[in-house]
């Protein structure tokens, strides 16, 4: 028997075309070779989503056809109405997504995931969010609006106002940037589900599941959290240098693969200059004082910071209340998570690991319940 | 870089003492060191879900306590019954338990899972799955009725009759077979999602997604399915030699881990005789000609039978449509899910395989969209 793998670290669990973390040199490769940052500039949501289930970026035609498709996608079906309607306006953000995108998918039979229903899927999302937004409001759901993009009808469905062109300029930039991210652990437990035979809306809805966790999704709000607590540049030194002593990890420092600076924490923190200089100068100031602690508590580990502090910052200036942070990050990685399933069933086999047992030598005889 | 390990077979995901499958032998281990044969004439559902979780079995005092934990959970809150009523009656009864559980276990701050939780999720099953039942029918719910026990109630909310002993026996067992299986898929994929640190209804919502897939729970229907098709005993070896030159896959033989008869099958097989005599018998003749033919074309081969083909005739013989199949694996397997989460997160490590890039070397350089 071989040895435990504690999170199957160094453990390859998949090969993908999809993308590629290359953490020693601190570059994310999306599917076809581009490097992020050079993707960032030339295409938004909609063309990453493309490239990432089709293997090429759109050309024109293709893009407006996919578009059409999406927009089409948009509204939601009676059982995902019903269901939202019936949650608890309190109920976190993320539970709601979870169960309106399950009924949302549902289906008579069981369906092969095919990239309509990735598009179908993926469309769908920032209606599911929004409208969840506007339940814990207590107002009603406001309708998408066909001749917005993707990231321009979220927010107007969620403000029923049209936003200004730089901030869903901010919002498409962040969707770009964490739609897909190697085997992270939402991604991988989509092609778990997907290795069963499953069908696409179950590991979407597995993967919103394990993103909503505090040590993967749920660290962009955790890193805007620490931001409000500590409220005031004053107040840096002696709110982290309490945290550490106190044996607190800092949100949105540190990552498995990562081994130097998050690509897309580069990317985010220039745009925070822009999106929100005041909180970008707070973010600047606590990221320096962090990266100081780490390093002299452990100047062997590589402790740079990573995707979800400097998100926090940018989705607060597109205007993206707090608690809807991991939604956005659904929003955004649902395009990897359905391209990753959409590559796996290429070769469709039960992922099925093995395990230790470290429990008594079989044998116990169950005494009768009276004798207990 | 290590190997690539497709499916991760072989690879040692997690240390546990809820479960073993020592298919080297033929065994399965429940946690405290119980062999599935000896716990059967000795435990019910409730008692095996109690060990499960806590580690050993309960004293009448104990299972009296959560007895009455579990029927104060049974009924369906606000959220729950909102999901289910505006379900499309046709939906796949999976999707819906996948839905509604989802809606049943929502919260407004994220919780740790706790035992508390597992038997609340566990508890209220029997009552989605009958809801999408009743529903699939056009007819009301049934409200669940205190004094039955789990298997008994369950059939009660399908029916409205309250069912005989037997077949409350015959349920009651096959819910104790299926309560846990080692580091099977589903259960895999519930610790991965409890990895980052998420809730448990994310963590049992994320693991029927993977149950549904056809190489997983689904094979249990499709194990009947194949019943079904032969229709009779003149037509078994007829059909399965025209199936095995199709290349197709005999469902309900065949297991990763068991290199010889599946011990839960052998005491399905053997109650099966009573469930359902003349099913029993066709059932046993279609084994006979499968391990046949799988012997003769892979004697190398481990190809024994394995529990979802003799859980098809006993699920048959006990009154359980088909179609319902699946939802009762999962009513089952609930117990073992959140026992592993429970477990897991004593020592909680974000689960992040590797992966291997396959796709071109970084560096592309994206064309602008009107050169494309």
């Amino acid at each position: 028997m071989p040895e435990f793998s504690p999170g199957l670290e160094g453990v390859v669990a998949a090969q993908t075309a999809v993308s590629e973390v290359d953490g020693a040199n601190g570059r994310l490769i999306y599917r076809g070779g581009y490097l992020i940052e050079d993707l960032v500039p030339s295409a938004g949501f909609e063309e990453t989503a493309y490239l990432l289930w089709n293997g090429a970026l759109p050309n024109r035609g293709q893009l407006d056809a996919q578009r059409k498709q999406m927009v089409a996608a948009r509204k939601l079906n009676d059982a995902a109405r019903g269901a939202l309607a019936a949650s608890d306006p309190e109920t976190d953000p993320m539970d709601v997504l979870r169960t309106v995108l399950s009924a949302q998918g549902s289906h008579r039979a069981l369906t092969k995931p095919s990239v309509d229903e990735a598009i179908a899927l993926t469309a769908v999302m920032p209606t599911i969010v929004a409208g969840a937004y506007r339940r814990r409001q207590h107002r009603e759901p406001i309708e998408p609006r066909d001749e917005l993009g993707h990231a321009a009808n979220l927010i107007w469905m969620m403000e029923g106002k049209e936003p200004a062109t730089e901030r869903t300029a901010w919002l498409d930039t962040y969707l770009v940037l964490l739609a897909d991210h190697g085997l992270n652990a939402s991604t991988f437990t989509a092609r778990v589900v997907a290795s069963t035979g499953s069908d696409l809306t179950s590991c979407v809805v597995a993967a919103i599941g394990a993103l909503k966790g505090p040590a993967h999704g749920g660290a962009t709000l955790a890193a805007r959290t620490m931001l409000d607590q500590i409220g005031s540049l004053e107040n840096v030194d002696k709110y982290m240098e309490e945290q550490h002593a106190h044996h607190a990890r800092f949100p949105g420092f540190g990552h498995r693969v990562y081994r130097t600076y998050d690509p897309r924490a580069k990317i985010l923190r220039e745009l925070a200059k822009t999106a929100d200089p005041k909180l970008h100068q707070l973010a600047a100031h606590t990221e320096e004082v962090a990266l100081k602690i780490l390093h002299d508590a452990h100047p062997e580990r590589p402790n740079a910071t990573n995707v979800d502090f400097w998100a926090a910052v940018v989705l607060t200036g597109a205007g993206v209340p707090k608690e809807l942070f991991t939604c956005l990050f659904a929003t955004s990685r649902v395009a990897g998570w359905t391209a990753h399933v959409l590559e796996s069933i290429e070769d469709l086999r039960i992922i099925r690991p093995a395990s230790q047992w470290i429990g008594p030598a079989p044998g116990t005889k169950p005494e009768a319940l009276d004798k207990r």
